[in-house]
């Protein structure tokens, strides 16, 4: 049976949960686009609940989409459905709903040793790169804290590239918390800073557990936050340039620490 | 006097500027908009042509733009002529029109150590970063080719916080006639490849003379292009991810190369 209506409550729920985040963080699922991002759930054995295929796009997907048919709930929708549906800009007709994976302080494990620290984040697309960069880089663990922009939105989650399936994603809404959980286990903080004063980049010796802590995009990190760090660490600029944008710093950062 | 009409001639034309490519390759000229881009641009001693000033942006900004009063033609215009020309989110109400500096192979000079070659670069927010990178790092000279984005677009501009002042921008359609005068100049090119047959970044030391080639964000280089280069390098991913964004890599790469 072919879902032609865009009333169908299943479609009404898949439309909801891309649209509004009180309804992804009421049912713990959220919504992925596009087959390379389905092929990357079931590949990392994401909780896939259910996936909805356009006509064409069963005919293009076949392997993939096989796959899902035999793995989760599986509903062929008009093409029709799927443009209206979709929020990018060529859609491929493949929308699954996957379960969120949320975790607390307590999924830190011994093996965490570099630690990504993201402190209120505002832009969607830039979380999404900063995800993709830590495990690129092989960042495991990444802290999201003090009001960063939700990590299923769906602009989050197609700029993760897949590595939102990847990475263990802690949240806690304080950095206070956080800051005590790394005292007590030994996990030095270095607050990424736009200051001269602080340590150079250049000169760091990254300890084994560590962490980088970086800041909103436009006003960085809070005196206080700042202040809970153990160490500030900041880039050299050569040039005239006050400072690099936010996703490429934390990635020449993440780089430094990792390699 | 304020312009109060948008169909003041003077508006017409930097209302064209911002929207018309065609008209700001025919005139020479491109548009700026914000106080800090204008600072920057009176700072680096731009050739700003002429000032366009809301009435609230004069009270606020008064001391950049008295600079400006005395330095070019300046017009006052309405807080409603701003908002209806602005490509802004929150207009600040400062425009102004600058002279765009092309430059030609022959401008590079025997200072021109390190360089970066943007290849087929399609989205503007990633060519302004680009530069944006290259001059924090200390790359002072840029060569963009093979149907790059336009670099007096103004979301490059935007993008680029200024660095676009700072910078030389050498633009030459073909990378053939780049890589030649590469080779008569003893300056090395690397092509930036995902690729693990590749030198790997952490083990190259990079000549005094050389020259780092980005390729376009889905595609990368061609293949003839990366022939022409001498070396290819590639950086080494631990997770699972394919590639890291553009602007992201050739990040990583810059810092490298200048560090």
């Amino acid at each position: 049976m072919v879902i032609k209506s865009k009333d169908n409550p299943k479609i009404k729920q898949l439309a909801k949960l891309i649209s509004s985040k009180k309804e992804r963080l009421n049912s713990g699922n959220f919504v992925i686009e596009g087959i390379k991002l389905l092929g990357e759930a079931l590949a990392e054995n994401a909780e896939v609940l259910a996936v909805f295929a356009s006509s064409s796009a069963i005919e293009k997907y076949s392997s993939v989409l096989t796959l899902a048919q035999n793995a989760c709930e599986f509903y062929e929708i008009t093409d029709d459905i799927a443009k209206k549906v979709s929020d990018a800009k060529s859609p491929q007709g493949v929308f699954a709903i996957v379960t969120s994976s949320y975790n607390g302080l307590d999924a830190f494990g011994d093996t965490d040793d570099k630690i990504l620290v993201l402190n209120n984040i505002s832009d969607p697309g830039n979380l999404g790169t900063l995800l993709r960069t830590a495990d690129a880089v092989g960042i495991s663990s990444v802290v999201l804290c003090e009001n960063c922009c939700e990590v299923y939105n769906p602009k989050v989650v197609r700029s993760t590239m897949g590595s939102i399936f990847r990475l263990k994603i802690i949240c806690e809404e304080s950095f206070k918390s956080i800051s005590g959980w790394f005292n007590a286990n030994d996990v030095k903080s270095f607050a990424a800073v736009v200051n001269m004063q602080a340590e150079s980049l250049t000169q760091i010796e990254f300890p084994d557990r560590c962490a980088i802590v970086i800041g909103n995009e436009g006003n960085g990190l809070s005196e206080r936050d700042i202040s809970l760090c153990d160490r500030r660490l900041t880039i050299e600029m050569k040039g005239n340039t006050e400072s690099l944008n936010a996703s490429v710093a934390a990635a020449i950062i993440m780089w430094e620490m990792t390699k």
